[in-house]
Order: structure tokens, then sequence, then C-alpha cells
């Protein structure tokens, strides 16, 4: 017996962020393995599963990727469903595909369930659009990290989301005015997304590293561009760091994140 | 008495795909106002709500954006709790920005829930992950046409998907060659992703017009780049259009569309 595996993708942190498609796998799954960020109470999601936690986050030796692909395989050969859990969007820097090719070279079928990534989440919360009408035709999805731990970031879109960039952000700031973005630049930097405790607090780009000490420790996105301004009738002002520490009105779920 | 707004993201058509925390506002709803695209079977999640078709898609006049507006005020003034549904995600190209300005100009609070966009959709569809481990770093969401139909494309990233491309792509493909890209580059043509009878097409760059025909008046998303190519041990050789139509086995929830 060989049974098939369902990428979940998790969403940002907040369990209530699964879709209603990712959380009926995890009602069906007899085995969950899932990434550190997953949030705890999306186990409830899964009351039939042995749930499995492979504490993958970041960057990470690949010996470590070798051993969940082993895990994953071996799972779906004494199981009929596996969920294999994901932070964010599977498909957005989830290092989905090697997991893919591990299941396609033992024969095993899977599915992806798509979800909330990052840069997506950091924008509801802040409630400022990615694109914008006339101004802001194209978004830039990319980590400043290259995996050897090179930071690169240049100037390719109007607007530019930055995942995993929390310990990189004077540096990160510094390279985007090398790279043609101008220091009065609109930047707003978000930390835990969609949860009760999210953080929001927004710069002039050559002011970034201000953020540091705010977001340290928490999973962070930093938005550069035209989709990091307000919009028109909100706070047209941008002090050199105005922070907004959400919710500023009572949320509609509990929202609570580990 | 002033109610509040909840700008829900539907995801890309199934309505499954939405979120828990989206489902909830609609379950909490005392009038929704709807985009044309929302799956019907998500009025099942809102049955106390009076539910308004607003019927905008695409680039549409902008007057018809002022009606939307002023309804979503009025609904507000007159109501709790009013959900105002997007497809896909709300802050990508979802035009949230017009509808935030003239809620803040009325003095009505809004909370926006994010949710699945296209380009995610399509990459768990065809199961390509955007992002590919020292190969492809950066994603880029964009329009092929502007607002005045113009197309504009160019090279900007690892991975480019382009939305509302489906009439655009004979022309779409010329330009993006003409721009860098080599005729050659692995592009995936997906419609209607997340359905039962999502189309999956994938071609070498310069043979993207013969995506037209198959993919004709439904919801299309192009990947081209690195995203677009097959994961190592799925099939490698790029025919001039290879079709996928699923589900390929029996699908995990009904994923049925409208």
């Amino acid at each position: 017996m060989t049974g098939r595996v369902i990428f979940v993708s998790a969403g940002p942190g907040a369990a209530d962020l699964i879709t209603l498609r990712g959380a009926r796998a995890l009602s069906l799954a007899d085995v969950v393995l899932a990434d550190a960020l997953a949030d705890p109470a999306l186990r409830e999601l899964a009351p039939h599963a042995r749930w499995i936690s492979v504490g993958k986050r970041g960057f990470e030796h690949s010996a470590k990727q070798t051993e969940i692909n082993a895990l994953l395989v071996k799972a779906a050969q004494e199981h009929a469903l596996v969920v294999r859990l994901k932070g964010g969007d599977a498909s957005v820097f989830g290092r989905l595909e090697e997991e893919l090719i591990a299941l396609a070279e033992a024969g095993i079928a899977s599915e992806v369930v798509p979800g909330v990534t990052a840069a997506l989440a950091a924008a509801a919360q802040a409630q400022r659009p990615l694109t914008r009408r006339g101004r802001g035709r194209s978004v830039s999805l990319t980590t400043a990290m290259t995996e050897a731990g090179e930071l690169r970031a240049a100037r390719s879109a109007d607007t530019e989301v930055f995942y995993m960039a929390g310990r990189q952000l004077a540096a990160l700031g510094r390279q985007l005015i090398a790279s043609g973005w101008s220091a009065d630049t609109p930047t707003l930097v978000v930390s835990r997304a969609g949860c009760a405790d999210a953080i929001t607090s927004e710069h002039a780009l050559a002011d970034l590293a201000r953020a540091a000490l705010l977001h340290r420790g928490r999973p962070t996105v930093v938005t550069v561009g035209t989709g990091a301004s307000p919009v028109a009738a909100q706070d047209q002002n941008l002090p050199a760091a105005k922070i907004i520490v959400s919710p500023e009105e009572a949320p509609l779920t509990s929202q609570s994140c580990p």
C-alpha cells in the first residue's frame, strides 16, 4: 500500500489563515509533517493524525532537507494520506521542489494546496495594497539573501517585497539606495502579520535600520516602493518611524498565534 | 449607527480556497458585496447576508468603481458588518485602494483578510514552485496590459507571472522575447486553477500563441521562466504544447467551480 501526499500551505502564522481546502486535508490526514513555523492551533484541525514537527526554517543544512524527503516518502509508504504542512505558500520560498522530486522518484502521487504567502498577509495587515491604480503594476517577491548568505537587492518592480530580511535591514536599505531607489522611498516593515500581536512600522528607506530592534526575532517582511505608501486618505506624512501595533480595533477572530 | 467593512479575499475561484478567517467573516456578515468572479458556492458561507453582486471584472470604466465605493459606504452606514468579497487576493490587482479611500473618507473602519492570489493557485495546480533552490530567487507578479490597453512586458525576475493575459498571448510572447527572454524559455499557462476543470499547458515562449484557443474565455495566468519549468523528476522534455487537464487523480474535494 502506498498513500499520497498533500502539500498544504498553512499561511503566514495565524491558524485561521489556512484555506478551507487545507483544513479539510488536515482533517483527513493520517500523518502530518509540519514546519516549525506552523501554529500549534492547526493541530486541532488534524485530530486523527500523528503530528511530526520537522523543525525547518530559513536556510538550513541540506542534509536536513534530505532527512525530510526520506521521512515524507516513508510516511506515504505506510499511510494512506500524508499532509506536508508548510508555512506561507508552499510554492514561494517553501523548498517545495526538493520534496516533489523525492516523491516523484518514489512513485508517490502528490497534490499541492496553495495558501497565503507572507507578502499578502503583510499588505492586508497594513491595509496597503501591493498594486495601485496607474502607479503600481508590478510586484516582486524575493529574498534579500542568497543561500550563500550574500545580500542581493536591486530595483526591478514598482513594489518589492523582501522575505526573511529581518536580520539584514540596515544593509538592505543601503543596497536598495545604491540600486537606484531614492532615500525617501516609502518602506513598510511588518512582523507576525495576521496575528493579534502584529507590528507594522513605516520608514523612509534610508531609515530602515531603525526597524531592527522593533521587529527583532519575529518573522518579518519588508515592502518597498509604491505598495508601501499609505492610501490617499490615510496619513500622508511619513515620519521617521511610525509604529502601528495591531489590532487598533477589536479583531474579527481570536487571531492568537503561538 | 455605522458598521465596519471587512475586505475578504475569496481566492482564485473554487470556494474552498477561501481562508477560515474569510469564511468566518462571511458567516457573520449582514451584507456581502461580491465581485462577479466569486464562486456562487461562497453564498452558502453567508446564510444571513443580503448578497449584492457588483459585477466588476478586469479593467472597467471608473464610473463603475465610483458606484461600488458609494454602495459600500452606504451599506456600512446601514449595517453592522459588511463583507466586500474580492476574487484572488485583495491586495494584488484587486482595486482595493479606491475602496479603502472611500471608507477612510467616510470615517468607516475596515479590515483586510488576505487570500490566495492567482499566481500561487496556478503554481499549486501545476506542481511547479515559483521559486527554485539556487536558480529562482525572485518572482514578479504583473499585468501584461496597462490600464490604457497597452501591452508592456519586460524581464525583471527569475520567474514572471502575468495576470489577465489570456487575450494577449501571442503579443505577450513576442514582447517577452524582444525583452531578452530566449525563444525556448519554459512557459506555463493555467486557467481556472484550483477547479476540477483546470487546464494547464506548457510551451516554449515562442509558441505561446498556441495556448490561446485552449484557454479562451477562462481566467488565465501565464508563468514564464524558472518557475514554469518542471521539477527534476517530472517530464523534462518540453513539447510544443503539452496539455494537462486536471484532475489526473481523484481530487481531495469537490473543487467544482461555477
